[in-house]
């Protein structure tokens, strides 16, 4: 067993130092506590010998802040910008500097979690809020949730809603001027489901035969603006149901699928301000008729009444979700891209509907001057109408032109050799306007058009059909923050409402709720990473390959895997991509029957959802007494099932964070039915260095870079979920979802089913990632590992007489988290685990994970970041939550009168005049004298979820709702 | 007259729009309740005929942001890094990137005002008590200030500190081996005020004769560590002060000033983490022994309590200062370097004493590197003992190894042309010190060296003798938040305390506290302008130039001088050296005689004291009824004092908020007795694109590039106040303080006296002006213009019935803010102008200017960037205080138990179990409804000055100190 390495004395002068939380005193005194000699005993003890890694990870030495800044530097330069008019999705665009720096580059923001706890998270709700307000109002539809992952995924999730909602059972049709990637992505998920997609120019009217949905684009890929409202009419007729996949700025200007009868709407709010991120990470939109929204995916913000009857948002409908709904769910969407959709939406409110038809009417006038400019050359413009891409036919010459423009700092869309696409945004000047004209050999006319706004565009190209007449987001609050302060000012205000780990620890079991420092955060804003398009020539992107490839492999070290895909953009579709790559591995041996994925009882839920959606069938594992898979089920379930089996999915350390001692054995029995061992990477904060799931018996696992590598988690994402493999899995990782274009498939490009419409997924947050590794060294990695033990432990060591920690190892000891069992006090006292949660709010704090995944218990996180005196502040916290639960207990107030019961206080109700509680107004407040100095007032009380399930309201509502009722 | 450019309507497209807050339908109604049917016509009434400009600002069009962006890129990119190994007062430094993310580019912090309101600036004034903690452990010494300018004027200031206290009343010797740039600032101040300045080589011994003071230098200019023990004890014995001007790292290891004797200690604080920027902004320091403390220029945070008797911050012994004491004042210092001081005290904060010993041991071990590596070479190390720096003799070959090594990309000191200085700092590494070495010929180890830490650094050269032993910065602080979560959240737990900007309009008039918009944030931290050494060769700083002479010629044009100096890095030094070119004026005239300097009684006090501080003699002149200037008073002090008459200095619009309509007559007068006029631009904020005061009368005016142009007030500084000129005066604009070390006077080289040691003082947030009139142009500034005309008269009508407005022009308009009279009120009811500011922060507001130009009024300044929300939002505030006063006066409470002396409310106040106000909690709290949506609670209770002042205490006090006593 190699000595751990410990933490540098003296000084905190390394990187490892400020993000370890622990000074070395302070370890000292927690393993005191514990009884512990050493980090290094309580580390051998905690992590099973069997499995313990016998060496350092083989990574370079720890770099500095200045040295890791001076190589992302480095790195940044070797890509290189240019004027980016290849659209296909992913178009420039401007962030309001006010919203870069005050969402995008706040830690208020970035580092909230998703807004499980709604009533320390009505700031983001709201934000979400607007998003969705906005997303409905532009596609005139009812509902929107609050963002997907991206525009390809998000169609696949329209095509499967259709698949479960529509009356016909046929196939799904995909109009032939769909994007590309869109369409590799929704045949891959097709292919795994066994249903049959369609591909057909639907502007010759629908294909015969059953069919159970049509997806639209508009514009359609080739930039063509036509009218849908014929096919969408005929296909209702039929029977079908019709997604329309749209550009949201576009809709400013044309009319709104909703207005056609569309049921279903999705795309990407990217252009609204988000970066273009070499391929993301940006928001992608879902919006459905009334009568579709409990089927829709991913989150759902509604407004529902907190307990003093006042207005109050919070994810609604949650029981359509994966992680309830397990194999019966729709979808295994969990983080989506929460800060994205942010941004989008203030980008929206910033500019109001006014704003937008102005950056769109900009945006088309530049590509009708492009154009006209275009006319008398060799260029022919294909399309009578359009809005601000151009298809050009330039027939044996398109690569030609395309290197031409490349040379003069344009980037077109290579389409064919005989065809490209220029597309305009709001970054696009006259200037480039005329450079790109006289590329295809067009008067350089700078000169006279710059300067002049009107300049040639003397029409418009929208069918006058198409005008869009109807009015959208009326609502104040996108006409209330048009100056800069008052947006500055509306930015704080709602931040101010929240918690986030500015302010808190937040203690979350399995979120791994960790430092995200500032070093990391901040190359993603350089330009030379953000402003990078996904399909960029790769003689522009070397930087980012570089940085990707480095990654890939750092991770495959850290995991003990042979290659990684950074393409999934959240720990969902790192599970779907890692589940497709069993299965690809099984079909490409003729074991097309292996379909039987086990799953534990403990599982997370999305990993039965996401074994679903890879076309497999789950077969549950039950827990034995000690929380361990149960052995016995095990093999009865590998014997039943040997024939067909494909894989088991575990998590480890085990959702009941313990590390099984025997995970070796389960990996064992399951090889040896042929089946293929897949390990959820959830918990690999408490793995790092220590341990290998490649080396102990995984043949793939999916990592969670928001969680053990440093991204934040956004308030709901964005996320990143590496599929990490052993070699033989590797020719099944996530293909490119754009290869059919680029010119060849190049050594990036693997085989397998693309889950994401760029290669690099969420990669402009990749930079974090790689820049934690390279800052921690693989010491600093490990020291931070057995830091997270050593926080974890002492928690449950010191909290355990007050709430029984329920599952431990066999010495003892938790991993890097552990269950509090609230049942025996909810069986005595009626005072329940989510009343501790509400409680601990008037105490500061974000609640622990609440009943997952064992109801009626609180899971603890605390991980290495966290401080001995933050860790003090939660236990006395806790303990003293304890002496409230006594009180109860001997009746000093009734349960339902008691401040757990009536937690949160909001100051509102504290200095109200009145005073009815059983108890005293500063028992209410400041319960520990601590809180005195520092108060967090929770904007509501308790958010009664049920009523708003029951009164589904997902828009802004009526600033009226606000007033009170005196 | 020209017609007024009007907003552009329908989107906020333009900088302009995001810049100002009405919305054009706001501005409407606003003129609708004025009763103006345009803004041009309520301009044309509010400005007089006499001075309206008749043409537009002959400035380049407005640019949009992404343009503003692209050329201050552009410009950056014309910069050169490189190694800054100068020293010579400026240092690299790493700034942490949590401390530059949370305080240097967090609006939280950089929007707020000096902390006059001690109740809503907790967290700040917390900062600056740190700061001076920091600086009185590490010099040893009993109370240091919040911060002053720079290095070289706060030596200046020490200088006349010694001055003022001295028993002696002869000569100030200041020792050779001082910072060039210090002794030509030293100087310059001194022959202002006649005395003589003698420098001496002190190593040999004090001269002979009277000596008031005496200046050390530790480390010395050259480098050279030396004993000043003995010199201090001599100079000390002969009844003189010694000041020791110290480097803050260096005194983590050698004995410190206090601890030899010396009285005062001045010095820098940038390289605790504080970028170079060109020269500044930089926060110096200084400290004194006890005895000296009401002396001491500039801001002191002392420690209070507040009304319920908790411990609270405040600035101490305002009685000190120049706003007060006027011609009595002792110094003109108001704006430092509040921000910079808060950076450099969380630098060390975050490490701790043992990190700042750690980085010292560091630097050190680099430079006796370097002189090892030296040895054998053509250099020679001049001086045995040494910390950071290096002086090393190349007899006649200085040039060509500068040139070689700046070729090498290391910037070396260029002394003579026999020696170069050689600093290490935090960022040097062996790679360097190799590299440098290589120049001279020493091996290039470059292989050998780097990667090991320790490397040839065998001994140190810090004499036994000088070894520091005693402990430095144990309070707490020092050692809680080395974690970078820790020390984020420490930072948002105190700017959460205060209200800034980003929260609040702040209404302070004569501050004029707009909007500092991101855009124009933004760049002044790229590396590019903010790593540049303020003695960097002039081929690397193009780009700083060009912006500068851009924006200096824009200003000129702004306000109708012909020249324009950006070097006074506040406006006290702005008019500094005003007042100094107008002395150097009239010398060269042989006008010695002429020093008198008439300044209205309504003058901001700092006018008074400048005028002193430029050898001048202050005559006041009275204010007639009407609130302007006493003609005949004005008169007759220009004939009594005709002959030698300097100078008026008058605030255009006057400082009661009122275009004088006389005031070219006023100029007229002046110019005919032979003086010169000063216009303090102070309210230019009033006249830009409207008037300009070079056009009617001035023939000098600093400005304030923090109020008129955008630099945020950061807490108390920056500041930038330029000083502008007619041509006849630009010969005395100020010279360069290093000019004797540049290789020639060159184009850039003024012969006037420097008040800055480096030539552009805060350059580095020039650029934060360059973009405002870059982003708004001539229209859009002029817009601003008239909507702060605007937002003023339309306070000033909505609030006139409740508390009369005391001074309108002869329209019965005022300018850019208006004076609310309390004093009827008052002398009625017994309420005061404070009780309405303190009452005001349970509102939400920070208070108005408070009884300044008259005592017992608020003058309010809105500016043109707060919309008609936040004015109403703060008139009704306005009047539902004066319906609490009118309680007062109707008896409903006594004004003691009224909630307008009871003001501010604690949340911990008003959630007490015990209530004994004579009002209710809620009416306390939520006096308006709109409060309960968004409420401040502010962290203390009125605080009580007086009391700080009996019991001055100015560090940071025991944590004991903040525990309840129950």
């Amino acid at each position: 067993m190699t000595a751990l390495p410990h933490q540098v004395s003296g000084p905190a002068s390394t990187f490892a130092d400020r993000h370890i939380g622990p000074r070395s005193s302070e370890a000292d005194r927690m393993l005191e506590v514990l009884g512990y000699p050493s980090l290094d005993k309580l580390v051998d003890l905690a992590v099973p010998a069997s499995i313990r890694l016998d060496r350092s990870l083989n990574l370079p030495g720890a770099l500095s802040e200045t040295q890791v800044l001076a190589e992302l530097r480095r790195m940044a330069d070797r890509n290189r910008t240019a004027v980016q008019m290849i659209g296909q999705g992913y178009f420039d665009t401007f962030t309001p500097p006010v919203i870069r720096r005050n969402v995008l580059e706040s830690p208020a923001w970035y580092t909230a979690y998703t807004p499980y706890q709604p009533e320390i998270s009505q700031g983001r709700l709201e934000a979400l809020l607007n998003f969705q307000t906005m997303v409905q109002d532009l596609t005139a539809l009812d509902i929107a949730n609050a963002s997907l992952l991206d525009e390809a995924s998000a169609v696949a999730e329209a095509v499967l809603l259709m698949r479960r909602s529509g009356k016909n059972k046929g196939r799904t049709v995909i109009d032939a001027d769909t994007l590309p990637q869109t369409v590799a992505v929704v045949r891959g998920r097709a292919e795994a489901l066994g249903f049959e997609v369609e591909i057909a120019d639907l502007s010759a009217g629908l294909p015969d035969g059953d069919i159970n949905g049509v997806v639209l684009q508009q514009p359609g890929a080739s930039g063509a603006l036509r009218d849908h409202a014929e096919v969408i009419t005929a296909a209702k007729e039929r029977g079908a149901l019709v997604t329309v996949a749209a550009d949201l700025l576009s809709l400013t200007l044309i009319t709104a699928p909703g207005e056609q009868g569309a049921d279903i709407a999705v795309g990407s709010a990217q252009r609204f301000g988000v970066p273009l991120f070499f391929g993301g990470p940006h928001a992608a939109y879902m919006a459905v008729r009334k009568g579709l929204e409990r089927m829709l995916p991913g989150r759902l913000v509604g407004v529902s009444k907190d307990a003093d009857g006042a207005p109050g948002y919070r994810l609604a409908l949650q029981t359509r979700e994966q992680h309830i709904r397990r194999e019966k769910a729709t979808s295994n969407i969990c983080t989506a891209q929460a800060l994205l959709a942010i941004v989008a939406s203030m980008y929206a409110v910033y500019h109001g509907s006014e704003g937008l038809k102005e950056i769109a009417r900009t945006t088309h006038a530049r590509a009708v001057e492009l154009a006209t400019a275009l006319e008398g050359t060799d260029a022919a413009v294909v399309h009578e109408a359009f809005f601000d891409t151009l298809l050009v036919r330039v027939p044996g010459r398109a690569a030609e032109y395309a290197d031409k423009a490349e040379a003069a700092g344009y980037n077109l869309r290579r389409i064919d050799a005989d065809q490209l696409g220029i597309s305009c945004d709001e970054t696009t000047t006259p200037e480039h306007v005329a450079a790109v004209a006289a590329v295809f050999g067009g008067s350089d006319s700078t000169s006279e058009t710059s300067g002049s706004e009107t300049g040639r565009s003397t029409g418009e190209r929208i069918p006058e059909d198409l005008h869009r007449t109807s009015e959208f987001m009326t609502h104040p609050v996108f006409s209330m923050y048009r100056s800069e302060t008052a947006m500055l000012r509306y930015l704080r205000r709602l931040s101010d409402k929240d918690l986030a780990l500015d302010r808190t620890m937040i203690p979350l079991g399995s979120c791994t709720m960790k430092l995200n420092a500032t070093v990391e955060m901040e190359p993603i804003s350089w330009p030379e990473f953000a402003s990078i398009h996904p399909y960029a020539p790769e003689a522009q992107t070397e930087g980012w390959r570089e940085l990707i490839t480095d990654l890939e492999e750092r991770l495959a070290e850290i995991t003990g895997y042979d290659r990684v895909s950074l393409q999934p953009n959240a720990g969902s579709q790192g599970e779907l991509a890692g589940l497709l790559a069993i299965r690809g591995y099984h079909r490409s041996r003729g074991d097309e029957n292996r379909t039987i994925c086990l799953i534990p009882s403990s599982a997370h839920g999305t990993n039965a959802a996401s074994a679903v959606l890879a076309g497999m069938k789950v077969v549950v594992v039950g827990t034995a007494d000690n929380g361990n898979i149960d052995h016995d089920d095990l093999l009865a379930k590998i014997e039943q099932h040997a024939e067909n089996l494909s894989a088991i999915m575990i998590t480890y350390p085990s959702t009941h964070g313990v590390f099984e001692e025997d995970v070796r054995w389960v990996c064992e029995k399951v090889h040896d039915a042929g089946g293929q061992v897949y390990i959820d990477g959830a918990n690999l904060n408490a793995l790092v260095g220590l341990a290998q799931p490649g080396e102990f018996g995984g043949d793939v696992s999916h990592l969670n870079l928001h969680k053990t590598f440093c991204i934040p988690h956004g308030g709901g994402g964005p996320g990143v979920g590496p599929v990490a493999v052993a070699a033989h899995l590797s020719p099944f990782l996530p293909g490119d979802a754009n290869r059919d274009i680029a010119d060849d498939g190049g050594p990036d490009a693997e085989g397998g089913t693309p889950v994401s419409g760029s290669m690099y997924g969420s990669a402009g947050v990749l930079p974090i990632s790689w820049a934690y590794i390279a800052l921690m060294g693989a010491e600093g990695l490990t020291s931070a590992t057995a830091h997270a033990l050593l926080t974890a432990n002492y928690v449950a060591s010191r909290l355990t007489d007050h709430f029984p920690v329920l599952y431990t190892g066999v010495q003892g000891l938790v991993a890097h988290e552990c269950i509090l069992d609230l049942r025996p006090l909810t069986a005595a006292t009626g005072v329940t685990a989510e009343d501790v949660a509400k409680r601990l709010i008037d105490y500061g704090f974000h609640a622990p994970t609440l009943s997952f995944p064992v109801a009626g218990t609180l899971m603890v996180e605390p991980t290495e970041s966290e401080d001995l005196t933050e860790l003090d502040r939660f236990i006395d916290a806790m303990i003293a939550i304890k002496a409230e639960i006594d009180c109860v207990a001997s009746g000093e107030f009734p349960l339902e009168e008691s401040p757990l019961r009536q937690a949160p206080h909001t100051a509102q109700l504290l200095v109200s005049d009145e005073w009815t509680q059983a108890y005293s107004r500063e028992r209410a407040a400041y319960p520990l004298r601590s809180l005195r100095h520092d108060k967090y007032f929770p904007p509501v009380r308790r958010i009664d979820g049920a009523h708003g399930d029951r009164n589904l309201i997902c828009s802004c509502p009526p600033i009226e709702a606000f007033e009170d009722e005196e």
